[in-house]
């Protein structure tokens, strides 16, 4: 029999369908209790009843409300079935408040003249057929039940039931790329029923999720559809939604594919890289059709997706609270077995975190980069880096490190493979979105732009061969640096970097109200996420007393031992002509960072000078902002 | 008498009104000829008259026609009066070919009986009084034309003609805030005859135009106004009205608020810093109702707008040439002459440059400020570097220069100004686009973008100052450097900046089909924006045959010939942690830039094993795209 643990079963009709007899059989096949809602009537509506009068809504409300108290009550018992003719919207909406989402709805149907020969069949009932017309009349058809015909044997009426309450999967997946099949195969092995969804394009995309389902042995139990109503038809409400498409516009042709089949209280949930200005907006549209909309930042490419990812869902908290049981099954679990998925904050606040994730995750590739140049400057093949690198791992291991070295280990016969690729770095827009969310927050996220703006001067690669030639220098002087001094600087730009990372987080949060824990945040980057890495482990910790990861003890006792090597690195770096912009940026941003009288003061007069735009001084702690005439002395 | 040189002046009404007489007198009070139109009717048409037979639309045509002839080759003679009764739209609009923005309407009417009186009181006169009524049918009263009634004496027509063609203005300003006034003056003292406007605000914002038109002798021909539809009015068609508001919303709110009282042909010309995506949109929006939209920057500051300032509109070409006698004339003018504003492209390119320019103005600034502060650190006193920048003049001059040394000889009692000046630097949002624009447009502009941020990290003050407690060095070596080398690696510096800053620009230019000329740009910026300099002068020359600094032969010689110099005071400055993340990120583009095989493969296949991102070869030229299982050796 079905699995329908902790679920209400409403069985609901006008008088004489058969209700008491189908509930009966109902609750005895589900093991779980049963209750006729008649027997909870007061003595007062007994009594009129009895009398021959109807009751009114006044009469019936207390009664519902205490069906829907023993229906709450039942919750931690497995649920139950309960029998109640329920006949108009407001009454359902009184016994399921609160529950809405948990109970479900079976509604018996016949027609007038079948019932009522039932019921002049039935002895010692106390309603008239008259009586019967009235209950038709107000009868108000529920939209989300089970509806079934009661012309079928009571055996066959239990058994549509039961079929109906199986085959809804309870979580769907829409678009199966890469990462979309990934997070499907992970769902089906946590043993959740699921739908999945692939759109049906002529020639190129035909009976893909037909096709997925039965590549894979554990998606035997799952649904596949290239229908969009038949997909949304086939989950449990409310229904819980994933998307795994391309971020952008196709997002939103998406929801507007799926908002006609969808009913009040479903939710949606975008699992792709979109932009968190664009999750914010699907909020607040998606709110007014009273459709919850969770946008998830999801980190660890396609093994990740596979085996435990990083998930960073940002919604309202009862969203969160809806989709928690399937996201935090599927995460990745952090050294203590907690999942690395957490409830992030409202709005877009998910996709946020997820875009400076990328942010800090570009900035940590690029030091590898800078790191490899320099070392194969020094003359290394990629074997020996590799070594140096592994030599590090005590010290600075990270997912992004581990397959570096694999990476600088990889031979195509007598070379190495990363000698034949081609230096045009590609991106995917989040880098890029983390810089210009950086502009506009005013928060200088120095080592991201300078990631990000590394990887476009390299994609200038044709211009770039030719000022190769233009620009030679020659008699450049030997890069004279120890491995470990190279570490320590490789170590310290990477604290700038968490530290900007988490600076831009920070005033995020501030700016948009997000309460965002960054302890939290950290933890659920110690696994499953391309940034996770032994420092981030540290993080969970320093983040309990800090903020502002520049004020911690132990980071500044750190950063102050490491920066002497950062400074010889950067220097020597700058005379022998290796590029080297992250590493540099990261010194850069200390010395003006750590300064109490910066160079600002100038530019503050100059801005005066020309465009009146006054400056505050020193010497005035009110604020108060000057303006001078420069030009008479 | 107004000055109406090269005006058309079409006096219209039905037969009888006194056409010919008021034409004669305004064209005597003119000095310009006079055209009875009716004698260049074809015989046919006489003939045809005379029968008593009223002419149909087909025998008007060739006649209407010898008329626009007759107008339009007396446009080089100082303009004319011409008489015809023109009373459909579509004569006028025969008429008016070719001319339509430089010919007037003078409208004179009067009532039916009014007429049938004037004409039965005439002799020899060959219309009928029944012909006058099918004229009052025919009739299409005009709309922008002076509309007079004849019931005046002819002396008083006269002066009502003349008080409604002297009156109105030819430019409107709309907007009195710093930048505005400016441009206002300097409209008036280049002789145009303009409309003022200036919001009325309770106690706030009162009389805010008529008191500027008091304040300034040049300004007393000015007409002044709070009421948006009276200075709207008061403007020859078609109307030229500049707004000049703060960006952002408020320039929308201005445009709705005109708009009721616009006619088609109408421009508005938004001399703001309005985002170049704006602006795109606006064209777009008012291109539906037949508006025309300049956007166009306006750099020079306060004393710029008023003396000259370097303007840079971006619109369609028919639309600069009716704008371009006011723009040209108030322009500043560059060594040759020649008024620095010049046709930039279509849509928002004008504020595009204008953005582009405020970007390269950061790090030019930016750069300063370095150099300021590492002299400071050699020991030298404001007045001290004022001197030393002072003998780089020779070499490196520029706007900024100078106003850099008229800053730090400021003094205030026995101290330099400067130094009371708080380091926290502000911004008004140019400085933050252009940065947006390149992380969108993935050209690599990280002089701006570290100007950018060297701003920001200037603005967390409190923080800066604990952090210079807590990151304190001891035993800093000395810094060692000369004065030249100083300069060297400034300039240095600057060309890579400007470099960046055009190639944003051609990249752009690109990317929207701009087709801007990136010599003339230079150009018209050799004077009265921010950012002229002697090396500006320089490029005018250098992009008429390079449209890529960085592969000119002689920018090619003097960045290697500088380039020592750079790295020096570079990695000095890196080892003494003194901040210079502008003058870094010069070397360090310059590295990333000149190299022929960068670390971005690397990148590569990091992307392409945690996410499948594919990559490129250097052995396969197809441009096909790899991807690697890196794990399994």
């Amino acid at each position: 029999m079905t699995d329908v643990k902790n679920k209400i079963i409403f069985i609901i009709g006008v008088s004489g369908v058969g209700k008491s007899t189908i509930g009966n059989l109902l609750a005895e096949a589900l093991e779980i209790p049963f209750f006729d809602g008649d027997d909870y009537h007061p003595k007062e509506n007994v009594l009129k009843m009895s009398s021959g009068k109807a009751l009114n809504d006044m009469d019936r409300l207390g009664w519902l409300q205490t069906l829907n108290k023993l229906a709450i009550g039942q919750m931690k018992n497995g649920g139950c079935v309960i029998v109640c003719s329920a006949l108009k919207e407001s009454y359902r909406a009184i016994l399921s408040a609160k529950i809405e989402t948990t109970c479900k709805w079976v509604f018996l149907h016949g027609s007038f003249e079948q019932i009522k020969e039932r019921i002049n069949n039935r002895k010692g009932h106390y309603m008239s057929s008259d009586l019967l017309q009235s209950q038709f009349d107000t009868l108000e058809e529920p939209k989300n039940a089970i509806k079934v015909d009661i012309s079928l044997t009571p055996e066959k009426i239990i058994e549509v039931i039961d079929k109906e309450l199986m085959e809804k999967s309870a979580f769907g997946l829409f678009g199966l790329g890469v990462m979309g099949k990934s997070l499907a195969r992970n769902l089906a092995n946590k043993g959740f029923k699921i739908s999945l969804f692939n759109r049906h394009v002529d020639g190129q995309e035909v009976d893909v999720a037909k096709k997925f389902k039965n590549e894979f042995g554990e998606l035997s139990a799952a649904s596949s559809f290239d229908d969009v109503e038949r997909f949304v038809n086939s989950l449990q409400k409310p229904r819980k939604i994933m998307l795994m498409v391309n971020a952008g516009k196709i997002v939103d042709d998406v929801i507007e594919d799926l908002l006609p089949h969808l009913d009040k209280g479903d939710i949606l949930i975008d699992g792709g890289n979109s932009n968190y200005n664009d999750t914010n907006e699907r909020v607040e549209h998606l709110k007014s059709k009273s459709i919850k909309f969770v946008g998830t930042g999801v980190s660890g490419g396609e093994e990740g997706a596979l085996k435990g990812p990083s998930i960073m869902p940002g919604c309202d908290p009862d969203a969160y609270n809806e989709v928690k049981p399937f996201l935090e099954a599927i995460a990745a679990k952090d050294a203590n077995g907690l999942p690395c998925c957490t409830w992030i904050g409202n709005g877009g606040s998910g996709h946020f975190v997820k875009m400076v994730h990328n942010g800090i995750e570009y900035a940590e590739m690029q030091l590898l980069a800078e790191v490899y140049i320099i070392l194969k400057t020094m003359g290394k093949n990629p074997s020996q880096i590799a070594e140096d690198l592994e030599s590090w791992k005590p010290t600075a291991n990270s997912y992004l490190m581990e397959i570096t070295i694999d990476i600088l280990r990889k031979k195509e016969g007598e070379d190495w493979l990363v000698n034949k690729i081609m230096d045009k770095a590609g991106n995917k827009g989040t880098g890029n979105w983390t810089t210009i969310a950086s502009a506009q927050l005013g928060v200088p996220s120095t080592m991201i732009a300078s990631a990000l703006f590394a990887r476009y001067t390299s994609y200038f690669k044709e211009e770039r061969v030719m000022a190769s030639r233009n620009f030679a220098s020659e008699n450049l002087p030997d890069l004279d640096l120890s491995v470990d001094e190279l570490l320590e600087a490789y170590q310290f730009a990477r604290i700038i970097n968490h530290y900007q990372g988490f600076k831009l987080i920070h005033e995020a949060s501030e700016n948009h109200n997000w309460g965002l824990n960054l302890s939290e945040l950290s933890r659920i980057w110690t696994n499953g996420c391309i940034i996770r890495s032994d420092l981030m482990i540290e993080l969970v910790t320093t983040f309990k007393t800090s903020k502002n990861l520049l004020m911690n003890d132990e980071i500044i006792r750190r950063v102050k031992a490491l920066k002497p090597s950062a400074k010889k690195v950067i220097s020597a770096c700058v005379l022998n002509e290796v590029a080297i912009p992250n590493l540099s940026e990261s010194i850069n941003f200390l010395n003006s960072f750590a300064v109490s009288n910066s160079s600002a003061n100038l530019i503050q007069a100059q801005r005066d000078y020309f465009g009146a735009h006054t400056y505050q001084r020193n010497d005035d702690d009110t604020g108060k902002f000057y303006h001078t005439d420069w030009i008479n002395n």
